[in-house]
């Protein structure tokens, strides 16, 4: 029987309750979203005492389907002032999926200390946690699984989360227990760090299992994802992704101009064939050591993820991704593959979402802090970043906060969140959805670079304005119905090529649930999903104004292709005209 | 003839244009409201070339009306990201009125350093400032006043205005020159740095006076304004204000419960009579010093500035007025009127808003960046805000900016604009007015305070929600025609009551103008400022939403009365009901 757990960290009071039936058929961000919908006050202050945190695994997390270990967070974002859902890969998604825990609500406010939850097959507990104060996130985990069992799965914030900054993510383990998988982006670190939830630790031992509603559906629907994930290029065993993991998109987005360089000011790095995915074999290649095909959580056959490498082959830290490379490599104009994984593990061991600590640096390095290209600089930065000095305390709290403790007008964000690694002046479509997700700027949530970059679910030109504000509504509503089945983003690939792909998710997210979705319904119900979220952000007093590029994007040319951001603010208005 | 200056930053180039018809009847606030309305996109980056700068003394400034040399400074603002208006009284306001200057305009940006705006008989000249770089305003203004002699106006930026730190305020000079009369609030000295404009210089030699349409109407209502001052308790010489200056309040709030102390944490300050204008005259006196009922501008019947003296006679600062003392005093637990006084001069130095340098501090301390009651360092603070430490570009940016650095959710502000020194929990309709002003928590936009704890104008609770919303209307449409007549505010005290005041001031402007406005006009016509502004918020992106106290204070009680801010949300969206 599938259950709740609410945690009230005022009272220190864990309860068990039935999942509302109108709760049943969602999981991972439709979930998420939908009781923060309903029991957030949207006004209310991110960090104050009635902003909650709702964990949640994706619908067939747990299950058999390949590339399903998702788990989404869900809170007000202290980063945007909005809705906010992050998810990550990480068999803690699978463990409470096997749970039967539909969802874990985190209320209230300790006022005397650091707690660690723990949930296991006898119930709920909470711990104190003040040991774990001002400890790196892999001594955390170090401590957690020496005391709790290897086996366990461990959610963590950094020192970060306790400063309550705004780059705060929520740091999940991965397959052989890193602290490396992170919730990162919107600052929900700082969230569960304002309410004293310092670690969740997850025993699994001897649960139930998923229960299936129709398993020879689920198997239907599972052996076609199977099937699409294994012939697809992106996807495949030996494929792109799992041969050289994201980053093998740094050489092809800088071909096409569109890799951010020195806080967005070109399209194009001298140095991307030293920093892509390339690379990052080679290193693994040469110095004997680290791995790619790397797999965040089991059954996953896409295995995009790595372990990087120090000289002497030992293990650096995990994962050097393409949001990460690009972040903290050309967005810097740091070419030093070395000295970003440095800058990728100390995100980890602070606690930050890499892709707004990149952004931060780039913009403390437009400002003047320290010059484009100081890779060490960068990393004392980041250091100050994990001590909260001063300076620290202005760059935890992201690119928008330090453009603006500088009085910059070169910030890279929207609704206050630091821009991912496409440039939107050269791939507009991605522009539409960093400007108008429910998110601020996130390419999750609506990755139109499958058809404008690599040609996938079609081929439309990504310097065009034409066409985009649709094509990014059909990948956003798509998007949060994958968000919510579980099914990692990067079967998007595959299904949206291969019919079959797409039958597959919905019939086995069917199997689970007992619905009768159709693959015509998947738009209309991440539409659904979409609307609460934007209901919630007009709410919390977001309007059309906020759904607006950075204004340099509009007047500052970006090289090589000499282009503006050029989609009217009216094109822009279009996207939920039928919300309005 | 009147005329408008545009000062093109981009190009350097100065030109006079006759004035648009439809602006012939405004003046101060009703001006540059309206010309940013027309002019600047609401939704452009107030620090980006599409902001601009309008400069306009009130339509009475530099006539002999009493107590009338004020002047608007108008812009988007940096801290609030809405529209701003902030004023001074400054000899500054009389000279441009006298030289037939209705408004300045400054837009675009400079790039290569920083300018000085020359303006007299012969026509204006922008001239290099570089020299004036990282200058203290009182050298500023001794430079310049030597430079272009002694009988010149000056307004400037201080080096936290080159820094583009949103407390930056515009400085003016009073009447012996000194760099103390501030357009403080909203940080437009941010937004003149942006446009590298650094000072003016006003030489009204030779200028051809204000034009009358009406002179004896002018003078018989100047005449009724002069009666009304000199009769009301308040306004009167050797009344409360002239004996005492505004920091006569600092006792009357503190024995009402309403004075804000250690970060809005308690309406109680035991060191009130230590701090307030009593101990201010006493300091004078013994002392043998520096001065009470000293004018900010000539022509000042009210006479409510001071001068504080060294312990040896010599002069400090000018002036330590109610909310400088509260803000640096109260509120941060400091009791010791010298070292206030030496943060009220840091402040003019740095060229910053002393009210929001007092709350800044004061959510410093509650966070523990130095404890309260620690004035040394409050003043070393103070003094890295003028170095642009990363600690000074924490606080440089205010009170809401520097309580999101530490996470803080006991940030007393609305609109992102620190609240003056009057406790919303305490005294209702004032709380009214910080929250539904278009300009930010801001006491000048709606001083309920005189009904509410003066008895002026009426007598009513100041601690009862009932009525305060209609209240708080009332006194900001009357305020926003106060504000635009070039008249002080403190004029209201006196018009309130008595009744040929008010037809004084409406005389004294239609004498000017040859317009026939009825003291029955004053509220419609300050409701169409009032409109233009809220307008401009809504297409900036403002909504209901941010007409909303602080969290904190819907739930902590303030002592020693023990309440909350009790106005609904509903309520207080009526204010504004007529303009959706």
């Amino acid at each position: 029987m599938a259950k709740v757990v609410r945690v009230n960290m005022t009272e220190k009071k864990v309860t068990f309750e039935p999942v509302p039936e109108q709760y049943g058929a969602l999981g991972g961000r439709a979930l998420t979203s939908r009781v923060i919908y309903d029991e957030v006050p949207a006004n209310c202050d991110p960090l104050g005492p009635y902003n909650k945190i709702v964990i949640a695994p994706g619908i067939l997390a747990g299950t058999a389907a390949p590339s399903s270990g998702r788990i989404s967070v869900g809170g007000k974002s202290p980063l945007t002032g909005g809705i906010k859902e992050a998810n990550a890969g990480t068999p803690v998604a699978q463990k409470l999926g096997r749970m039967q825990i539909k969802m874990i609500v985190v209320e209230g406010q300790a006022s005397d200390g650091l707690y660690l939850l723990k949930l296991n097959k006898d119930g709920a507990e909470l711990l104190s946690a003040d040991e774990l104060k001002g400890k790196m996130t892999r001594e955390i985990n170090k401590t957690l699984f020496s005391q709790f069992g290897e086996k366990t799965g461990i959610m963590t914030i950094g020192v970060t989360g306790d400063f309550r900054m705004s780059m705060a993510g929520i740091c999940f383990n991965d397959t052989e227990g890193r602290a490396s998988r992170y919730a990162g982006r919107g600052g929900l670190g700082a969230v569960l760090g304002s309410k004293g939830l310092k670690a969740m630790v997850v025993d699994d031992e001897g649960a139930p299992g998923v229960e299936l509603s129709d398993k020879d559906l689920f198997k239907q629907g599972q052996k076609k994802m199977v099937d699409a994930l294994r012939s697809h290029d992106v996807t495949k065993p030996g494929g792109a992704l799992n041969t050289y993991g994201t980053a093998v998109l740094v050489n092809i987005l800088n071909e096409a101009g569109g890799l951010p360089t020195r806080n967005f000011s070109s399209g194009h790095f001298d140095g991307a064939n030293k920093t892509g995915g390339e690379a990052i074999a080679e290193a693994v290649q040469k110095r004997n050591g680290g791995m790619t095909g790397h797999g965040c959580h089991p059954g996953c056959i896409i295995r995009c993820s790595n372990v990087y490498p120090n000289e002497d082959g030992s293990e650096m830290t995990s994962c050097v991704e393409y949001e990460s490379t690009w972040a903290l490599g050309a967005n810097l104009d740091i070419d030093n593959l070395d000295q970003i994984a440095k800058l990728v593990d100390i995100c980890n061991e602070i606690g930050v979402d890499t892709i707004e600590a990149g952004v931060t640096l780039g913009v403390a390095m437009d400002v003047g802090v320290i010059p484009f290209g100081d890779g060490e600089g960068a990393i004392k930065l980041m250091e100050e970043v994990g001590k909260g000095t001063p300076l620290g305390r202005i760059l935890g709290n992201g690119a928008w906060f330090t453009g603006k403790a500088y009085g910059s007008t070169r910030i890279p964000t929207v609704k206050r969140q630091g821009m991912p690694a496409y440039e939107p002046r050269a791939v507009k479509g991605i522009g539409v959805t960093y400007i108008t997700s429910t998110m601020g700027a996130d390419h999750t949530a609506g990755y139109t670079i499958a058809p404008e970059i690599l040609a996938v679910g079609g081929k439309v030109d990504p310097l065009s304005p034409e066409g985009k504000v649709d094509l990014s509504r059909a990948f956003q509503a798509t998007t949060a119905f994958i968000d919510t089945s579980g099914y990692c983003l990067f079967i998007a690939f595959a299904i949206l090529d291969i019919p079959s792909g797409m039958e597959g998710m919905v019939e086995s997210v069917n199997g689970v649930l007992g619905t009768t979705w159709k693959t015509d319904d998947v738009i209309k119900l991440g539409m659904e999903t979409l609307k609460l979220e934007w209901e919630f952000n007009k709410n919390a007093g977001f309007s059309k104004e906020d759904d607006r590029p950075p204004e340099f994007m509009r007047y500052e040319k970006l090289p090589p292709h000499n282009t503006v951001f050029d989609i009217s603010d009216d094109d822009l208005d279009k996207i939920w005209a039928e919300f309005q």
